[in-house]
C-alpha cells in the first residue's frame, strides 16, 4: 500500500515522481483511490484550468508549449494534460522534440502528463477531471488541458475547463470544421495560429462572422476575443495570456468562475454515480438477491418494477 | 385515470381492446405502468413463450401465421408480438393480407400485437419483456414473439422466450448470415422453411454442420431438430409444434423452464433499474441536492467519490 499522506506532501514539494504516482492511482481505479481524493480534497481549487482544444494540424502542441514559456516567465507553475489518443507525449514527461516541449521537460516548475483514452474506466470523463485535481493539489498555478476536440469526450472535457480556448488555422475549412464537430460554441478565446500564412485573416473574419461577433450583447456580457498567433515563433502569445487573465477577472467579478466550477464538480459526482451504479449492477448477475427476486417475479409475488425498486436500495446499502 | 381491475378483468375474459390498451400503459411510461404491473404480477407465468427469428425473406410472417393456425386447432389461445420496426403488423390487430395472417385477425382466441423500436424508452428490451406479461395476463396460452433477428436486441429479445426457434430458407447463404448475426447458437428449434425449394437438403446438411449436430453429447442434453416446412401451406407446421412441445416437455422436466424465466425475469428487473437510476440522475440537473454537494466539492470540504455515495444515497430516498 502507498502511504498517501506522505506522496501527497512530496507532491506539494514540487516532486514530479510524486506527481506521477497519484495520477496513475486516480486513473487506474486503485483501491487507494478514494483516500488519494480525500487527502486532495482540501489542497484543491487553487489552480485555473484552461482548456485548448482545435483540428489536428492547427498546432496545439506548439500553442500549449508557448503558453508553458509565457506562464513560466511569469513564475507560474504550470501543469500540462495532453488528453489526445494520438498523442506525441507519453506516459510521464519526456517529448518528442517536433511539439518543442522538450524544453519544458526538464523544469522543475512544469508537469507534463499524458492521458489516451484506451483502457480507462468510464473513459476520459471520468479520469481526466481527476487528473487535474492532482495537478491542483501539487500546486499548479495554471493547468492547460489539451484535447484533440474531434471526438464528444473531448468537447466535454475542454468545455468543463474554467476558459476553453479554441484554435483555428488559416486555409483548412477550419471554421466549418470546426462548427461540426461542435467546439465553436465552447469558446471563451480563439485562437488563429499560424498567422503568417496566407487567409489569416479571412479565417479571422469567417470565424467573426460565424460567432456573431459584430452582433450587439447585452452589457457585462463576454465578448470572445479572437488573437492571432505564431506560436512557434512566440508570435502572439502573451496576448493570448492577457486574453486568459481577462476573461478569468471577468469570470470571478460575475461569480461565472465558481458557477462553472460548481458544475464541473456536479458533472464529476454524475459520472461517478453512474460508473459506480452499473458497475455494482454488473456486479449482481448471478448475486443472491437478483435471483431472489427473480424467483418472486416467475412466482408472480412480486412485478420488476417493485423488484427494480428493491434492487436499487439493496445497491445503496453495499 | 385508468380503472386498472377492470381493464384487467376485461383482458381475462379476451376483449381486445382492453389488452390492447393495457399493452399501451406498459409500453408508454404511463403513470399507471406501476399499478398495472402489480395487478398483473399474480395473473402470470402460464403462458409458452415462443421467440421466431431469422433473417428478412424466410417465411417468418408466415410462419408465425402458420403456427396460430395450428395452436388454435388444438383449442389454444394465442397471443402474437411481431417485433420489428419493418412489419406488416400495424397498431392493433389488423394485417396486410400478403402476411396470410388476416384470417386470424376476427379469431377472439388470437391477439395480434406489432412493437416498434420508435420511441420507447429504453427500446424493445424495455418495453417487450412489460408487453409478454400483458398478454401472458390475459390468458394466452401460448404466445409467438417474432422478430427480425438482424440486431442485437432482437436476438436478445428472441434469446429471452422459453423456446427459441430460428427460420432459414434454402439458397440464400442464409447459415452464413445466420451465423453472423448470432442468431445460430440461440436455436432450441430449427426450421428452414420454403422446403419445397431447390437447396432446402443442403441448407440443412450445412446448419447441421454448423451446429455440430453430428457431434456426440451429454445423455439428456437438448439436440435442436430442424424441421423442413412450407409454410405457406402448413406443410411441417404439425412438426413444428410437436418439436416445440418436446422442448418445453425437456424443460419442465430439467427445470430449465423455470431456470430460463428466473433469468428472463433478473434482465427485466436490471433493466428496469438501469432506466431508473438514469432518469433519476438524469432529473437532478439542477436538483439542490447536487447542487449542494458540488458546492462542497468546489469547496474542498467534500471530494468527488463521497459526494457521489452521497448521491446514490439520496436516489434510493426517493
Amino acid at each position: 500500500m502507498v502511504d498517501v499522506p506522505a506522496l501527497v506532501a512530496q507532491a506539494r514539494e514540487g516532486r514530479p515522481r510524486a506527481v506521477a504516482r497519484l495520477i496513475s492511482l486516480v486513473e487506474g481505479a486503485s483501491p487507494q483511490l478514494r483516500e488519494v481524493m480525500a487527502a486532495l480534497a482540501p489542497l484543491t481549487g487553487n489552480a485555473y484550468v484552461v482548456g485548448l482544444t482545435g483540428s489536428p494540424g492547427v498546432g496545439k502542441s506548439t500553442s500549449t508549449s508557448a503558453l508553458v514559456s509565457a506562464y513560466r516567465r511569469a513564475g507560474k507553475r504550470v501543469g500540462v494534460l495532453a488528453v489526445d489518443p494520438s498523442s506525441p507525449f507519453s506516459g510521464g514527461a519526456l517529448l518528442g522534440d517536433r511539439v518543442r516541449m522538450s524544453e519544458h521537460a526538464s523544469d522543475p516548475g512544469v508537469y507534463i502528463r499524458s492521458m489516451a483514452t484506451r483502457g480507462h474506466l468510464g473513459g476520459l470523463a471520468w479520469s481526466a477531471p481527476q487528473a487535474i485535481r492532482v495537478l491542483d493539489a501539487a500546486g499548479c498555478d495554471v493547468i492547460l488541458v489539451e484535447t484533440v476536440g474531434v471526438g464528444q469526450s473531448e468537447v466535454e472535457i475542454a468545455s468543463q475547463a474554467d476558459t476553453s480556448v479554441v484554435l483555428l488555422a488559416p486555409g483548412m475549412g477550419d471554421g466549418i470544421q470546426a462548427a461540426k464537430a461542435g467546439i465553436l460554441e465552447i469558446g471563451d478565446v480563439y485562437v488563429v495560429n499560424k498567422a503568417d500564412r496566407d487567409g489569416a485573416d479571412a479565417t479571422a473574419r469567417e470565424l467573426n462572422h460565424m460567432l456573431g461577433l459584430g452582433e450587439a450583447r447585452a452589457p457585462g456580457d463576454w465578448r470572445p476575443p479572437i488573437v492571432k498567433t505564431v506560436a512557434a515563433r512566440g508570435e502572439g502569445v502573451d496576448e493570448v495570456v492577457e486574453a486568459l487573465e481577462k476573461h478569468r477577472a471577468w469570470m470571478e467579478e460575475r461569480g461565472v468562475l465558481a458557477e462553472r466550477r460548481r458544475a464541473r464538480a456536479a458533472r464529476e459526482v454524475e459520472t461517478i454515480a453512474v460508473t459506480a451504479l452499473r458497475e455494482r449492477i454488473g456486479d449482481l448477475h448471478g448475486d443472491r438477491r437478483l435471483d431472489a427476486l427473480a424467483e418472486r417475479i416467475t412466482a408472480g409475488t412480486l412485478d420488476p418494477y417493485a423488484a427494480a425498486d428493491e434492487l436499487i436500495a439493496s445497491l445503496t446499502g453495499q
